[in-house]
């Protein structure tokens, strides 16, 4: 048996990986420290819902003890939006995730853990990062976090028995995303009548639909591959045509006013390599950007028809 | 008022820090698991000594609160000889040295902290370690687990009031270091008059006597020097030189086997670049090779006539 527990379960991400498990056979376990009555239903039917905190080691024990999984999908840690760079919250999420790699490996029917990383570990002046190539310097506690984890466990699994992966993550877009995020904060607005105001948009991005990112997991903790792995599209794309496509299919372009705002200390490029990725496990993107954003609108739009119901 | 708290303080380097710190004028509490009844009288009068487990995240928060440290020197680790190369308590301690860093710096009182790394944060293939140009690349978990502490104090500090320093330690020998260790193995055999086994010894290595290692570690902490720094001689021993001068000293060179043991996998060369804290602090290390030796078999001698007594 096949017996994963996913952390962050009810997640921007985790969400999206429920279904892509049962597909693939897996006993579902999903942890969150809080799944409210509206988010339950649609997440995964078969799935066995634990409510733990995990920032609470001896719960978390209690945990691993009861479920006893052979697979471990890591993805809970603090996100709040804007505070999350440089929050100290995220060293407890480093305490969190090492407590719990530690305890999970030490069960015998332990076998892969699979954790979330992100494009903040790398040096943002390469442009492009490559796994074995890109210097791993990260500028935000975050991003330091992260790095920490992935290093204490890929050093670690290799003297367990249990193998280890780590998918670090670009930028992702999709239904349930944080409203406050640039794709949800403009679709808001138009949906609402309103105008969008944003920077000049000339960004070079990776985007990615949510639920490829999370099948990318999922494929990703089914295989043996080990290591550090761009979870991306591959693709670059200019954060003004993904908003000016936004515009476009809400039907509301005149709202748009791209260069509104000023543009924030950010690197003009931050794309992925992806080939390690493609090389190790069988996955595409399903999605191209406009399908991904036509079912982010579509979404936000149903969103939008509730509140106002 | 400077009010240093001190971890790890009756183990081989932190009791030696003790009398120097009283020396620079500071409040000094000493904290330790347990203090045993015949190390206890030995280490610094006027140390305040609290007798607590640091992996019980509650106690340490406590002891920080009642304590109300401005400067933090945290030495305490898991040092199993042989043992702690790649043992998951690696992993407890990274975790309670976070969890002691963040409520630290999140103390209004808070100015300094200061940490021990050591030299199996580098990849050991360039010979000698420089701060700024030696890869960061550990191959064991003790060392993993270091360098993660390591990088996120840092990236912390950089945003917080407290200012942070790392000292990396390499090759110490001294009083009441490990019986089981090279120089205290050796210098043990001869002086009860039986055959020192060892390897070839030619081993190129920086070895610092620990009260040295001690005052440097007290004049960093004392200082506004920012980053990690080598703390060593800066010199190159050839391990068979030491340990035929500890034979020669302790009068029995006939009893020393070079070469009875086959040599582990070890580098050749690990030297270290001693200039960056030669410049942030003033600080050389006051005894000659020879005179540590000396001092450490005198130590040892003495040891042995208490056991024999």
């Amino acid at each position: 048996v096949k017996r994963v527990l996913v952390t962050g379960a009810s997640g921007f991400l985790g969400r999206h990986c429920l279904s892509a498990l049962i597909l693939r056979g897996y006993d579902v376990h999903a942890v969150s420290r809080a799944v409210s009555r509206e988010a339950a239903p649609g997440l995964g039917s078969g799935v066995q819902w634990h409510h733990v905190d995990l920032l609470d080691a001896r719960a978390t024990r209690d945990l691993l003890e009861s479920v006893q999984p052979s697979h471990l999908l890591h993805l809970a840690w603090y996100t709040e939006h804007g505070a999350f760079w440089d929050s100290p919250e995220n060293i407890r999420w480093l305490e969190a995730g090492l407590a719990m790699a530690r305890m999970f490996c030490a069960s015998s029917v332990a076998r892969r853990f699979v954790g979330a990383g992100t494009c903040a570990e790398y040096s943002w002046r390469s442009g492009v990062c490559v796994e074995s190539e890109t210097l791993l310097a990260p500028a935000s506690l975050y991003g330091a976090c992260k790095h920490a984890l992935h290093t204490v466990l890929a050093t670690y699994s290799a003297q367990t028995r249990v193998s280890c992966a780590w998918g670090r993550l670009f930028l992702l877009y999709g239904p349930h995303e944080d409203r406050r995020r640039l794709i949800p904060s403009v679709a808001r607005a138009l949906l609402a009548g309103e105008p969008a105001r944003c920077t000049h948009g000339n960004f070079a991005r990776d985007m990615l639909y949510v639920a490829d990112a999370a099948d990318a997991f999922v494929a990703l903790l089914d295989s043996d591959a080990e290591g550090a792995f761009n979870i991306a599209s591959g693709r670059e794309t200019r954060l003004a045509d993904a908003i000016t496509h936004v515009a476009n299919y809400l039907g509301r372009p005149e709202l748009l006013r791209l260069g509104a705002l000023p543009a924030r200390e950010e690197p003009d490029t931050l794309l992925a390599d992806v080939r390690r990725l493609q090389t190790a496990v069988p996955w595409t993107p399903r999605h191209s950007l406009f399908d991904g954003l036509d079912l982010t609108c579509d979404w936000w739009r149903r969103q939008s028809a509730q509140v106002a119901e």
